[in-house]
């Protein structure tokens, strides 16, 4: 039984195209698929790899004017964001290839025997890494190219030497469709299988959950929202075999702003953090969804309401464009809502035009009731950030511990050692993954230190990162080799 | 309302003494001592940590006679074992110690600036360690001192800058008591709080399932069961914080031995795997409970028939002590029942005489029933193996991936490259943590290659070992710091 989904244009609601949704038969096909593709594919040379990643780089590259079109139609992204963010995507698709042929994955431990009795005396052991095995990857809403189809865990998948099946995101199906089949010419030119990559699609959520139950995935890669990750997660550890799931999730990113800082310059702050509350229309990971401020005495609480009109006046000037989904806008409307209904105050809070995009949000709210109620503290997905009044470095940092965990804090004024910028340091990285001291956490760098994943919840798997050259690092899994033959120690840590 | 249990005499089953186990209130007291300890633990030095784990293996050598004498009382492992052993753990402590004074803990990644716009051009970067926080530590039964009180968990969770608070195995309840006071001592000597190490005690499964739900635990570490381990890992991922879980689990870990190594040296092999199956009683995680032969013609198979004539023989020339507790000999006794229930037949199975410790047991069975019957396949903790019959190769393999997940898989023959040893040693990569190519897998190296670990259901987090330099790592979570001051640069990977 096939069923169908539809394909929006995502500024106006329009139908753009109807597509068939997975069946349970296409579902386990391309799980087989990818198993089969996996013995050929772990035996694969660092630059065999890095020759595949780089003409899908390429082929990116090649197909951008259609494929930033059809983005554009179903995400309202505008070409701006989406060229720069097709760049991203390709970059980080040619540096896992050359993280690939430097041989990163097949780094391994040698460990020569020594002599003797044991503890001290010990056999002659290698410590190589080998792939997990075909990885589900549940592509993002929110970028289209850098989290979707051919984003990072895709790219860092295969380099680790892994097949992948694509769940694709059902708020660009049309861009998902195009994206994979661009994946199968080049396999196709390449010889290689066409398993290798699989894509299933559709709107409901059962064609996720029966990929992720599916016998022959190893893993699971996902960024989205705490609550459908969540439930992956569940299914994931609720396998008769379970597999490791590395959940992307959702995250508010708290900014912690010193008096000091502020009045040093304040204007300069609120315009630089209106634009990151504002960009992509707020839906980020890392959008800065929580501003504590400190008012530690009556000139500090002058300095930070300055500060918050200051930002009310730079977001008043931001005009976002239209959300993703109209689901997303929906969940947007009511998350604002909720912080109103849990005592919030609105400093700003305009009605959008019937079929306008969404107006940009602020609203306040002291710390006591933050740190109490829980509504306070979930996601709200858009353009939008919550002021959280603290009076001491000591409620901020019960603010931070009520966060509980975070991609991101950003830490503004605590460029000068003292006791309050240690404390805040060490409750940011208590509860983060990335801990800025300037600038804005949206923008995540594709480089070598970054960590994007954060304590639970903003990720269920902390010690891993989806950005970042570590991010390969999660689809290996160590095996020693004791007293292992000449033949086997000659191929260097490539698996067999 | 505090309840009571007992420590027991091993061999004779006798009323050692009687313990006060721990209350709610109890285990929630030691989890906060815990967690006040950590700000002070984190941001210890290297060499801080270096001089607590040294000062625990020099306690743990002093008090030897003593803390020999009650372990072999309360487990019956043998007065030889049991000071082999503590020398082990002493040798982990330090090994430990050595890694934190050599600064691992605080390695990082420095990533300078680099200008230009993204994706090539971001700020500086650097990606620091950070240590989880409090660690929940279920210790064996059958390793009184290096998996247990002052084993390589809480070893390798000090040096990476975590408290810890241990769950007592009520297999060695006085044995356990003794080594906490004894750390105790030492942190006190040391002006450390007592809450860096926590102890709680009990024999029923509600103090272990407390303890991993409290929120104040930040990781578990066990070595155990299957069965039980399954059950507290199932519990850390239901917190409403879910918390990681190192469960080292039951494994079978196959011996797979071709008919030409048999021919060449079948006499030697058998005895040597005999002292493999029946060393410790058989009480071992690595223990060889199947032996995969390869019938693959008429002279194989007489080659395997001898080979198993000469290990049952080998095996009755073994004098196994006592198993470690009443349970566990009665687990044994079901154990090997159940293989004669699914069809397996004994090549060797006496009754031991009423009082006296277990006889070792050697069974035999075809690859199809031992694929078919996931009965077959069950860890059996004791001094017995089960012998495969396989028809080929790739009927090998078969029974490789129904087994699905080993902490060790050894090959006997194929020291010489071809495409059957490229085949098992591909199949052995693919579900064990340590693959061997001589020797046996009792006997786990504390080095630098070694992993402890394999897919499930042999371990929850096969990313992860329990033995050797990288247990630490289990411990710690990146964190990224961005434009950090210098200040934070000039701490070189601390913790505040």
């Amino acid at each position: 039984m096939s069923t169908t989904f539809s394909s929006y244009n995502a500024r106006t609601g329009e139908v753009l195209g109807t597509l068939t949704a997975s069946t349970a038969a296409d579902i386990d096909a391309a799980a087989n698929a990818a198993a089969a593709a996996f013995p050929l594919w772990q035996a694969s040379s660092g630059a065999q790899r890095a020759t595949l990643l780089r003409a899908l780089a390429a082929g990116l590259e090649a197909g951008r004017e259609a494929l930033v079109a059809l983005a554009d139609q179903e995400t309202a992204l505008g070409p701006v964001r989406l060229n720069g963010e097709l760049d991203r995507t390709a970059f980080q698709l040619r540096r896992f290839a050359d993280i690939a042929e430097r041989g990163v994955p097949f780094e391994y431990v040698d460990d020569p025997a020594v002599a003797g009795a044991p503890p001290a005396g010990h056999p002659a052991m290698q410590r190589w890494s080998v792939p997990l095995g075909p990885v589900a990857m549940y592509a993002a809403s929110n970028f289209p190219f850098a989290f979707s189809v051919l984003g990072g865990d895709t790219a860092s998948a295969l380099a680790a030497g892994c097949p992948v099946v694509i769940k694709g995101h059902p708020g660009h199906p049309q861009l998902t469709r195009q994206t994979w089949e661009l994946i199968q010419q080049v396999l196709a030119a390449q010889k290689l299988p066409a398993g290798l990559v699989g894509l299933v699609q559709g709107a409901s959520n059962e064609v996720g959950v029966q990929l992720v139950r599916h016998p022959a995935m190893a893993a699971a890669a996902f960024t989205g929202s705490t609550r459908g990750g969540a439930a992956l997660a569940a299914e994931a550890a609720a396998r008769p075999r379970p597999i490791p799931f590395f959940g992307e999730l959702g995250s508010i990113n708290p900014v912690i702003a010193l008096p000091a800082e502020l009045q040093a310059k304040g204007a300069e702050l609120a315009t630089t953090l209106a634009g990151s509350i504002a960009l992509g229309c707020g839906q980020f990971c890392t959008n800065p969804g929580v501003v504590v401020l400190l008012d530690v005495d009556a000139e500090a609480r002058g300095i930070n309401d300055a500060f918050v009109q200051q930002l009310a006046q730079a977001l008043a000037g931001q005009n976002p464009h239209a959300m993703l989904t109209q689901g997303m806008r929906s969940n947007f409307e009511k998350g604002i809502a909720h912080w109103g209904e849990a005592g919030a105050s609105f400093v700003m809070h305009e009605v959008a035009a019937a079929g306008q995009p969404p107006r940009p949000v602020l609203a306040q709210v002291g710390a006591e009731a933050f740190i109490a109620k829980a509504a306070l503290r979930e996601e709200v997905f858009g353009p939008s950030s919550l002021v959280v009044r603290a009076a001491s470095v000591a409620q901020a940092l019960q603010v931070l511990q009520a966060v509980g965990g975070s991609l991101t804090v950003t830490v503004w004024g605590a460029q000068t050692e003292s006791s309050d910028a240690q404390a805040l340091v060490r409750g940011a990285m208590a509860i983060a993954g990335r801990v800025l001291f300037a600038g804005v956490p949206t923008g995540v760098a594709v480089t070598a230190a970054q960590q994007h994943g954060g304590p639970w919840p903003s990720s269920t798997r902390p010690e891993s990162t989806s950005v970042g050259d570590a991010a390969l690092a999660r689809f290996l899994r160590p095996v020693s080799l004791q007293d292992a033959p000449a033949w086997l120690v000659a191929r260097q840590g490539r698996p067999l």
